[in-house]
């Protein structure tokens, strides 16, 4: 059994998790946090401060803001106890004080929660590695129609992940409207918006006569929520380090 | 039996009609014409000016260049015989000709000879006019990494078609790049360019939890060919007049 | 305002109408039915039996089972209000309740609540009757892993109306396992399992050198409740007759 | 510049293959051999027995009958050179001949060669390791309304290569027609025949909200002849032994 405890349990995120773990055998919540503790009816105690929390846990799984994460870092460290992060949004001065209290306690972190996303991530650099010189790599997004940001974030970075196999080769652009043919160098990335699309990432690598496909499709985002359960099984055990999906990956397929 | 000219009958799409029609039992090429006349060994004679054929038929099909379609016309006219114009790129002044040339005689014309892609149309101005206000409408097309042009002429002509359904009041837009969340009038048209891809039109309709696509692809050229062969069929018996597609598809579901 | 009964009030799809009409400005549920009187606290009031209800209505919204269908019909018509049915597995002898009612109020009846699977029908049907004699017709349908039908009622519902366009000439086969070559006249229904996916229906018509493919997705059952919603707005102020989605999709159209 | 002779040179992949290299700076056909020797105007010399041949070359590329397998291997031995062996139907006791040769002579050998369906396999194999236990795996390949079998070779490799990375647990089944829900451990091949559809699979991992998806889609047999010239520059100056794709694409990784 892992007792954890769960910052920012009354986001949106926070409640997904809670629900999902109500009845889960290995991982129980022994305790919220969040700055609206009375905001709902936790099957777990809530507190509005960490610092009053009195329950003992394995482990903090983060789902709040990257203003808070440098306290709970030192908590986590004062307890000797494990830390998930699935805050995003973080600055490069947070990402080190993560990285200093890797060296005291297991700590994982991602910039997508979602293991689906980054499994996607890896088969393409496997294909990306495996056709390079000979495909042409094109990516297409798909949202619903109130998505502000084009392209979205995990578009980026699946291209930007396939353009790193490539010695950043590649150059992004983002519409072919009157730009002539294709340069060879070129990744189009596009955006499609419309109805209530949860989310998709379509890769197209087309070469002389066949095409490889690699499609992720997010059904709801739950998938955030399980891939930060899968997060807290993984480094439940582990010894102090840095740890990402990558890692879990690793894991999973060895 | 239908007996035809076959004007341009040495380019690419002239050479493709001629395979096509080698053995069939229904039309006959009786005579090509092309400016290049000994390229090929046809199995048809082959002039290099109109005005020199011998060789009688019921019908011209024209899969040549628009600077001749003048001449080419006033020949079906002068001769009182059907004419398929598959030629593209035609002048308003062009089709003035074509318009008045339909008074004596049965004259097909379109911008796209594939009949599948005219079919792709009607569907979609049938889509657009039952999810109107309701549905978000983007189109991706697909082509090989040499085409110049994008969107392909095919992709706008869908775009257009669906929008007469709208009262166009559609807004067409090629990138969505930092623009924010999507406006409800717009329409994207997004070009994705890459290896020997032949060519794909995908029309999305999303809405309230549900999505409906429409898709055309091609596999080769010979789809105008088969377009073409098709209005060859159809307007062999017909009255003077101005045919189209539309009229072709309707007669094949009635 | 359209002032509507709901029966089966407590019901999943009777919770995901009473949600989506909360804030609806232009129908609002006066009553709700169900057996199950006292399960949610619904914001309006809940009976357990129709003839209980004081609430004047203009329609029933009967999202309901089979079996209670006559005593609902007969209190429409002993009020004087439209019906929309929703139910499905109605016996044949319940049709004809059903038929005789709409002689005295407006019924409207559809096996398939979605509207966009209906408008997705009538493409199918339109593309079969261009397409017929050319191109090879084929279905896939992918649904969760715990759906125990296969294939989909909407699946084989889909088939059957492209089959009434031919003639019904196909034969439909649900495997290719060691059959050998396709035969002209078949087509080919699928059923793919897997996750959570809730619902796709793709149907393919492949023909020479061109495929054309129309597909429907559903990302939750509150295309039902939306389509259901359309229903009520459509026949609330229609004379007595048995309508159904061609009819609302023709509206539409119009 | 490596120089090759062609075995099969007259048949439909040797043509293609003829027809690729004829420009090509880097590999030069020298001679021929097809027991129907005469039948095209090759640009090299055609024998109609090995045995015959004066040319030097470098390797032998075999697009053949597998009946003549084991003289066409003793003909590489002999001369001390290499052999790309692209005949399909190999027997088990051909199989052992190759290998014993292999000990003596660069060898390189696939079922399938194209290189990009071998690039979806290992794919294909790396996500099944990563998503195991928690996604269902299903196969769809659609191919031309010719096709004789069903499911394609193809296909059968994918489900065979992914299922070798989960002890062999799961069952191949090729409809669901009444057959009720999915079980956890099944994966479903279905075959879609229509038109003229060069071949197209597609392999679905669906879980809990996500869908990872893999497609290769061939739009021609001249993958089989890129994969096959592929081959030639990979084992052209390797040392003895029995290559095959997965040891070129970690090459092409690497």
């Amino acid at each position: 059994m892992i007792n954890i405890l769960l910052n920012g349990c009354n986001g949106k995120m926070g409640q997904v998790i809670s629900d999902m773990l109500a009845d889960n055998p290995n991982i129980h919540i022994t305790a919220g946090i969040d700055t609206n503790p009375d905001k709902f009816s936790n099957y777990y105690k809530t507190y509005n401060d960490i610092d009053a929390v009195k329950e003992k846990a394995d482990l903090l799984l983060d789902f709040s803001h990257a203003d808070g994460i440098n306290k709970v870092t030192q908590y986590c460290v004062d307890n000797g106890i494990a830390l998930v992060v699935a805050t995003t949004g973080l600055s490069q001065s947070q990402h080190e004080v993560l990285r200093q209290a890797s060296e005291k306690i297991a700590l994982f972190q991602s910039a997508n929660m979602s293991y689906g996303v980054n499994v996607t991530i890896e088969l393409c650099k496997n294909a990306a590695k495996a056709l390079k010189g000979e495909f042409d790599i094109e990516i297409i997004e798909k949202h619903h129609n109130e998505k502000k940001d084009a392209p979205s974030g995990t578009a980026l970075m699946i291209a930007k992940e396939i353009n790193s196999t490539m010695n950043n080769g590649l150059e992004f652009i983002y519409d072919r409207y009157g730009k002539g043919a294709r340069k060879h160098n070129e990744m189009g990335i596009y955006s499609l918006r419309g109805g209530t699309i949860p989310g998709e990432h379509l890769i197209v690598f087309a070469g002389k006569d066949e095409i490889i496909e690699i499609k992720h499709t997010a059904l709801s985002r739950k998938i955030f929520a399980e891939g930060a359960v899968k997060a807290v099984e993984f480094i439940a055990a582990k010894k102090p380090g840095y740890y990402n999906m990558k890692d879990l990956i690793k894991e999973m397929c060895s």
